[in-house]
């Protein structure tokens, strides 16, 4: 028996929105590490106020290129410019479809001369390893997926651990465990530190400008390593971060993980379609949420709206080029946060808590996606002009906050309405109870969701109210 | 170096009580099993509607006692009549102190002549382990602990499998795995069912009157048990309970899971607490809520509070017999289940989306617990008459239930006042993050938490507040 493709499947299903919109695969988890250490509130509090360990051993993807043409392959799908990518150098890699629209976006690690390392969801991941594998490169390809979402006691191992220390903390740590100073390498640049008996590659990391550290090695050792900073960390509020507060950390930052990746369509994608399993992450993931559309390719987005214009760089050829050539100077939509209404998000909770009337999609504390891609709709004058793709709750805001995109005219300081749960009912996802929907206003800040523009735009749900 | 006693660490902290609240233990989590199959809105709904399997393989210890004197050392410390225990039965088995409060209670089997096991939380495991080997019995013992709470991807093995399948549909489902009718043994009896090519152990269980199955065997064996019965279960609505979900089936069924074992005091008990280590749960465990006391002691309950005077017999020799004999005829506090009021709980949640406000105890869905051990103090005006110990969300009855035990005079439909939260800021645990206490106006309602209950007291929000 021939592996069914995810281009059979599709064929199967029919239309794709409803094949993933229905999805049985559950909600899109942070596996392995513990839903708390502490507690989530503290653990978000401890990235603002003192420091956080960040685990990432487990959630992503990875694949080493090696060989005379890894960089000519990376090159040739990347919209970034590689004219100044020397060895220790890492960037936020983007590969885009032959339209134009982000297939993924993952960390790319130049460790040594013709080796590469890229990191993040599977979609480009898949994308990178189909052309490595089918385009006639000179390349080595090792693929390390990520961990099991359920291991349920069986042992999970990995190539590589991979730690972030972040906070206002951090550096302080760091240079402790180090023995002495660190040097102060531009962001994304790599180094390496003493940690217990070891040299330890790393990365130049950051979060709400205060300098941090990724750093990793073989995930053998990741025990030891992890125990040596936690034991120098304790006098500085080192706290871990479990898995339900970690996603919530992009929420403050402004990084969207988790667009759909553009590859559902196009001819010239069929045979990438079918080098897909039917068990892929693009043929098994789900999209969540108010907005839907017969027409998949309504949910793709450019690199312009998710904030990667400033990668777009047409000093080479690459899949996708032409495309953004034509849109390049156009208007695009723009990444934004979105802050919710108090008043509108208890009115969820106390559906709860109501035997007698009906109940509006649970909100989950931290993190509130329950799909692999979120798509929410965000209206004005009744009129969808964005959509709201990662929400959730936090405690260092005591806001609901939300990334998404939203079109030109839109301002700072507008109040829109984001409409939560989806119609009918809700899907037939495992994660969604039936439920009706219900509108809330949201205020539209920029990204990061920085403490200036809050208080800037303090008043704006009166000033400023539209939808 | 010798191991720390549990003896040694009191002696150390001081003040029990003090130990106990600021332990750094963390949640007491139901382990191994994944948060959420589906999402536990719809699993909760599944045990009401259609069926559940509760993987119930680790959360739990297991002792098996085997030899001559095994009933001896039993009967010795059990509350419980053996008059009647033949092979192929199960009871509750609950041991008490020296002065007749709880240790705890946990299900033993008699699973062939001189062979039982007994599984449930580690208070009662070590008191008979202790027995066991230092009471000059002549029998053997072998402990299985209960599953690391963070295994973080190292493999997990236990001693057994332990499936629970519940709910109106489960008869249905057990019958077609076994390929004809099973035998209606009575609740608590044990009998055998063929699952796959394999002859099970089962233990007649059962949900809301609705008949279930408990079974077990080899923990080798548990993932193709586990398969055999989701796949023939799906068409009867069938679902894998996860951790976040699986507690909070005891607020609609009324079993209290855990009181704090009563070992702290008392000289009778000083070998015991020599014999603990530092390391075990009686020196690790933690009390949550908002009772407090200067002495232990005022944690301890009797059987009678806590719902098992029924199991009280006086026909056999035990520790805690005497004490027990000048109280059976005394009034007694009771178990009871407390209605959490919808706005009360309302409030709670509002206060986390208050920028400008103190926040109150994050109530945690479904299950709120954030201690070993909760103690929430339930008052009548203004003096304490009760505590609730067990809380969390049913989505089934839209209402925060807990379990709890009340003063003699308190009476079905009254309002009462349950303190939610610490005072003083929080504890140190590292559950608990910085709050302020909030009144809850709670409605006391019979155990289990049953529907003409509900129904017979609905107004009694407006006729019975006495808080």
């Amino acid at each position: 028996m021939t592996k069914q493709s995810l281009e059979q499947k599709l064929s199967a299903a029919g239309n794709t929105v409803n094949m993933l919109r229905n999805s049985q695969i559950g909600a899109y988890n942070y596996p392995v590490v513990p839903p708390e250490f502490s507690n989530w509130r503290d653990e978000q509090r401890a990235w603002r106020e003192t420091a956080v360990l960040f685990d990432q051993s487990h959630h992503m993807a990875e694949l080493m290129i090696e060989g005379p043409d890894a960089l000519k392959l990376i090159s040739y799908l990347g919209i970034n410019s590689f004219a100044n990518f020397p060895v220790n150098r890492a960037k936020q890699f983007v590969p885009v479809s032959h339209s134009g629209h982000v297939i993924g976006d993952v960390i790319l690690f130049h460790l040594a001369e013709n080796q590469y390392l890229i990191v993040g969801r599977a979609p480009t991941i898949n994308w990178v390893a189909f052309h490595g594998q089918t385009g006639g490169y000179d390349v080595t390809l090792d693929r390390d997926d990520r961990s099991p979402s359920r291991p349920g006691g069986k042992p999970v191992v990995r190539r590589r651990y991979r730690y972030q220390i972040q906070g206002p903390n951090a550096w302080k740590i760091l240079e402790k465990v180090n023995g002495g100073p660190l040097a102060d390498v531009k962001f994304f640049n790599m180094d390496t530190m003493n940690i217990g008996g070891r040299r330890v590659r790393t990365l130049r990391h950051g979060m709400s400008g205060a300098p941090g550290l990724e750093i990793f090695g073989p995930y053998e050792e990741g025990d030891e390593i992890r125990n040596v900073i936690l034991e120098a960390g304790e006098e500085f509020g080192l706290r871990q971060v479990g898995a339900r507060a970690y996603a919530t950390n992009t929420l403050e930052s402004g990084w969207i993980p988790s667009p759909l990746p553009a590859v559902y369509t196009d001819e010239r994608m069929k045979s990438f379609r079918e080098w897909l399993g039917a068990d892929s992450y693009e043929a098994t993931g789900s999209i969540g949420g108010s907005f839907v559309s017969d027409n998949i390719e309504d949910y793709y987005l450019t690199p312009y709206e998710l904030g990667y214009g400033p990668f777009v760089k047409f000093d080479h050829d690459f899949i996708g080029r032409s495309a953004l050539e034509k849109i390049a100077d156009k208007p695009h939509r723009r990444k934004v946060t979105f802050a919710w209404n108090q008043d509108d998000v208890a009115k969820v909770f106390q559906s709860l808590f109501d035997p007698s009337g009906d109940n509006y999609k649970y909100i989950d504390l931290p993190l509130s996606n329950y799909a692999s891609s979120s798509y929410d709709q965000v209206m004005k004058n009744g009129r969808t002009i964005g959509v709201s793709m990662f929400s959730g709750y936090s405690h260092n805001e005591r806001t609901m906050l939300s990334l998404g995109t939203v079109e030109p005219d839109v301002q700072v300081g507008d109040v829109l309405t984001l409409v939560w749960g989806e119609p009918d009912g809700g899907t037939g996802k495992t994660t969604v109870e039936r439920h009706k929907q219900i509108e809330i206003r949201v205020k539209v800040a920029p990204v990061p969701y920085a403490r200036d523009a809050r208080e800037a735009y303090a008043d704006s749900w009166r000033t400023r109210q539209t939808a």
